[in-house]
């Protein structure tokens, strides 16, 4: 066979974790706004995105040029900005009942109305995605306000995953890990990277993802380039392929990689780079405790590949947060100073590229426990050889 | 049958667009540079998104918190900021050979790399959609500099299209209409209106489109929600039903709407509201001519509304601008007083909604010539019967 049969057990539905309530949701916006007291802002500003969907469980059918904003202040009741015409989805959303609605109308200033919702000189925190123009129309109705991202006031908004939250991350690993699993079935050799990776997104399908994010297949040269996902290049025998893949189940992200090579004889370079690349991934998986800096675990996969000549090739962070976006703080990365907190979720993905000739990552997502790190990505860790 | 055979004729392949070429987009780029200096600008910072494709072609995998910008500066060669793990994608952009690239890595600042190219003290129109943490990140790394909107400082950016674009929007307009055409003969009846929305869906392929991002069937009173998209709801005899879809063929524009009456006996209230919106429609197409302001349009539409007793049920502004978007700049708002300029192309979307019971609404995409207006869309405004 090319292809994979994606017909095998699925994941049983009835383990579908319970929805989340509109006393979550309001969990969430009282603990933010604790938050942001805490951090000396005023209050937050939310954009539509994956904090609002996090804070509210409201995500608008498009971002667009039309505002909405979550305003959380400590103390006041929630209030969430929205078009009229949008009015009536936002009320459908499970963490909105209850909170107080301002609409506006087209033709009319949005910013206006979210000006009785805002201290004229106070300092908030706004989504990092929040679209530039409506900062821009909130620091012009508010001159004397002062503005700063999300990410930098309050990095620990949606980086510590509650136990629910928890579940969804192993299942969505879980299910990532199936795929994978599947994949070392197929045909590698004489197909082309996108075949791969429709079985690949078919797979993760099948084993309950709603949404692909992405499904690199980076053979050969291909592989070099860390951020290539797959084209039309025919895999051949004697290639390593870097495999890369993710998206969400039930609200929450997966994201593993795995390097296989084509054939059965491994060249001795090849193993070489990639028993480097896996000692880098256990040892930073081995330094993850609660108190420990985020850079100290991208210095530690680090020094693994520098040690043994690879530095050069390492070219990007050693991790990123994940939750119900793949990708979001914390980051594993120099200057992160950061501690890891029990319940925070990231990969860990050190990879080694030689521009032109192949490349090798390894990722898991791992939980940090009272103790220790684990992994929601439980494959072997060896090189597998594909067909 | 109950859905369309979607294997009817196809537009002529033969006729796909002439690619845009290097020399295009640098062109586009020194006129928007100029537009800058002649708006009172030190330069444009371009972000991911319509903007950054329209400029120098070039659309990265995803949109994240990795600083990529395009600065634009009158008498300056244009600098493109990327991490430097995507410049090798950013390479293979059509309008990038010739920039200047200026990349970044992990754990550096990546503000501080546009640094260099930015006045300390200019004044920059920055894209709408840009992240409120990149322009809090120049802003702080700029602190005397200013920023504004690019549509509130140059809403011709992208406004006016020239004669390729033209060509690629009247043939998106051209395949929407096919796939309406087409979908008059499906079963209404008896379906939900989430069946009906993936018939739309296929036809909008089927006719070339390469992305489809609405297929609104609102039955009934889901009709009075102008943002309800498609869901469960079983379609009956006796329904209006308002269907608005469109997407985007060879990387431009469609959008279109009309309100089908599902039966042969239309009752009288449902022909009165259908014949208001559509004179409302009629007098706002014909007020269409260089010169006339963008407000004027939606005054025209809204009059007729409101003269026939139904002012306070067209809750939206009149239409939108469209091209490598489907919502972009200029506005048919109150309050827009943008003068129409030949080459813009925008729609005229005049609705009412009452509210628990149906909703109507008629569109079509219409562009500035010399002398009037000039529909992309051209099937039937008569309300049309279904089974």
């Amino acid at each position: 066979m090319t292809g994979p049969h994606v017909t095998g057990p699925q994941e049983d539905a009835a383990a579908a974790p319970r929805p989340f309530t509109r006393e979550d949701y309001r969990a969430r916006m009282d603990r933010a706004a604790g938050d942001a007291t805490a951090a000396g802002l005023a209050g937050l500003v939310i954009a539509p995105g994956p904090d609002l969907e996090y804070l509210c469980g409201y995500r608008p059918t498009a971002i667009t040029e039309r505002l909405t904003a979550l305003v959380l202040t400590a103390g006041r009741e929630p209030a969430l900005v929205v078009p009229k015409l949008e009015r009536p989805d936002a009320e459908k959303a499970p963490g909105v009942p209850g909170l107080r609605l301002v609409d506006w109308s087209d033709g009319e200033d949005p910013y206006a109305s979210a000006v009785p919702l805002l201290d004229a000189g106070g300092r908030y925190g706004v989504s990092d995605s929040a679209w530039a123009m409506h900062l821009l129309g909130l620091q012009s109705a508010l001159p004397r306000s002062g503005w700063t991202s999300l990410t930098a006031a309050l990095p620990m908004l949606r980086a510590v995953k509650d136990t629910d939250e928890l579940e969804r991350l192993a299942a969505a690993g879980g299910a990532a890990d199936a795929a994978y699993r599947r994949i070392l079935e197929v045909e590698f050799a004489g197909r082309r990277e996108s075949d791969v990776a429709a079985d690949l997104s078919a797979l993760l399908i099948h084993y309950g993802h709603s949404q692909v994010d992405f499904t690199v297949v980076g053979s050969g040269p291909n592989g070099a380039d860390p951020h290539h996902e797959a084209d039309d290049r025919v895999i051949r025998a004697g290639d390593t392929v870097v495999l890369d893949f993710g998206g969400l189940k039930d609200g929450y992200g997966s994201d593993t990689t795995r390097t296989v090579y084509v054939g059965t004889e491994v060249p001795a370079e090849v193993q070489e780079v990639h028993d480097v690349v896996r000692r880098a991934q256990q040892l930073a998986f081995e330094a993850v405790r609660p108190g420990v800096e985020c850079q100290e675990i991208d210095r530690v996969a680090r020094r693994v590949i520098t040690e043994a000549g690879y530095g050069e090739y390492f070219i990007h962070r050693t991790g990123h947060g994940i939750g119900i976006t793949t990708h979001e703080p914390p980051y594993m990365v120099e200057g992160e100073r950061q501690r890891l907190v029990p319940g925070m979720c990231f990969s860990i993905e050190p990879g080694i590229y030689l521009p032109g000739r192949f490349g090798v990552r390894i990722e898991d997502i791992v939980t940090v426990t009272d103790r220790a790190g684990r992994r929601f990505n439980n494959t072997p860790h060896e090189l597998q050889c594909v067909s």
